[in-house]
């Protein structure tokens, strides 16, 4: 997805939010603000949002001086998405469906994003919101078509929390799964420290994509996850970001997400609030 | 009131918004980002967000050789607002306290503001809240005590459609009233004609500010109307332009606004929705 006018103000914001996360001085808030201008003035324009906020979010870190200003952010986020763990394996093991739940779930724990505005809702409030309300992009069929006719798949994680939720759907999958964090912190993206503490490593193969980029920014991944997502005949990638990356890399992506920008959602033709599943194929 | 950092991610925001209403073109609304990223850039920090916001609007009518964007919108508006007209009047002609009612039915015209992000409440809806809803800073008394104690009232307009409001309290008040729109369009700003299409000849004296800053901007102002703010012993004032210009401007200032954005909130000390008659003692 291409760089939509619309972010420019929504970059700042990130900036100003990323900041103060990092717990930057108001010298320092306004440094980071003055340097995020001069880098939208030198915009490249087919850059992708993530490619962006990648640069945003270091200059807040260079600013600061900090590795990893989200840390006891996505701590707390982990925490509180294991506190629902055994009722979110209550709603499965009871589901008439129990993989149309899991998926469900997964998608609801992409309600943990830091990157967006302030969300008004409380965790389970949404998880419920999401087990009833109809899919504005379903490509579900294709998907478990697909889940049934490869022999591993390549889950591309998203945000701290929203991994446990991730949990409870591989936990769910009838293949080995590799589950892919971020090689460096970036927001509240999941790490391996991130994903081992919602304990991933229980039911997948914890690998990283070498990068601190949000979503998948193919040029800033390293050789090794490259191999591995050309080799991978089925991709599930989470979240907002890795659809602004991945919205048309091909059939074998499918993206699992909110829509909790306005932007991403004039993209993909559907409302804020919606839920998504929806092929890559260009 | 200081512009904060919040305030920047919402100048560009505003350049694009104002941009589409002007019906700019892709390039021109590129071009109109560019410059307003330079304009930030160049900040003074010590002007106030109506100060930048003039110079934003003012690129954006430059580049699209506009000078009215808003014409349509505000029109709209304000034959809006006159359908209601007579609702307002007899909810004023049956209240206990017609006084205090005109005063809540001109701070509720106050949610008619292109300037800030949509709102998701139409206008009845918004009459029969800020009618039942308590002032979150409260200075009606003091109002009410000005009111009894002076010859004649300054009232400075905010937005069109929100004149026919004013029209409603104008009229309850017992004492001739001065009332001041824009000298030149900028945002949905009245100006005389939108106050003529309102009805306010029939029942104040109008002048303009001689400016097309939004709030009042006493640099940007006339000389004529310098003269008659310094020489009034009472000014309303309505709007949060006007509260961000004129919070400190001295204890004959009353501001009567809704709070529509979260910055403003934070200096007020009141959330978003609040309804407020604030005297300006500094």
């Amino acid at each position: 997805m291409k760089t939509y006018l619309e972010c420019y103000p929504c970059f700042l914001r990130q900036a100003l939010d990323a900041s103060r996360f990092a717990a930057a001085d108001e010298s320092q808030q306004l440094r980071v603000m003055q340097q995020a201008l001069t880098l939208l003035q030198n915009l490249n324009p087919a850059a992708s949002p993530p490619e962006i906020a990648w640069q945003i979010h270091r200059l807040v870190r260079e600013e600061v001086a900090s590795s990893d200003p989200y840390q006891a952010a996505k701590e707390r986020s982990t925490r509180q998405s294991l506190a629902l763990y055994p009722q979110l394996k209550a709603l499965v093991s009871e589901s008439d469906d129990p993989l149309g739940t899991a998926l469900r779930l997964s998608i609801a724990g992409n309600i943990i994003d830091l990157g967006v505005q302030e969300l008004h809702e409380d965790l389970w409030e949404n998880v419920e919101r999401v087990l009833s309300q109809p899919y504005a992009v379903d490509h579900e069929t294709e998907l478990r078509a697909a889940l049934a006719s490869v022999d591993q798949v390549l889950f591309l994680a998203d945000n701290a929390g929203e991994t446990v939720f991730d949990r409870v759907l591989i936990e769910e999958l009838p293949l080995p799964v590799t589950y892919v964090v971020k090689g460096h912190p970036i927001l509240n993206d999941a790490t391996r420290t991130d994903a081992l503490a919602a304990g991933l490593d229980s039911c997948s193969n914890i690998i990283d994509n070498g990068s601190d980029a949000p979503g998948t920014v193919f040029k800033r991944c390293s050789a090794e996850f490259m191999a591995e997502f050309e080799r991978s005949a089925l991709v599930i990638a989470k979240g907002q970001a890795n659809y602004e990356t991945l919205s048309t890399a091909g059939e074998k992506v499918f993206c699992l997400l909110q829509v909790k920008c306005p932007v991403i959602g004039l993209d993909i033709g559907a409302p804020v609030g919606s839920i998504i599943i929806r092929n890559s194929k260009t």
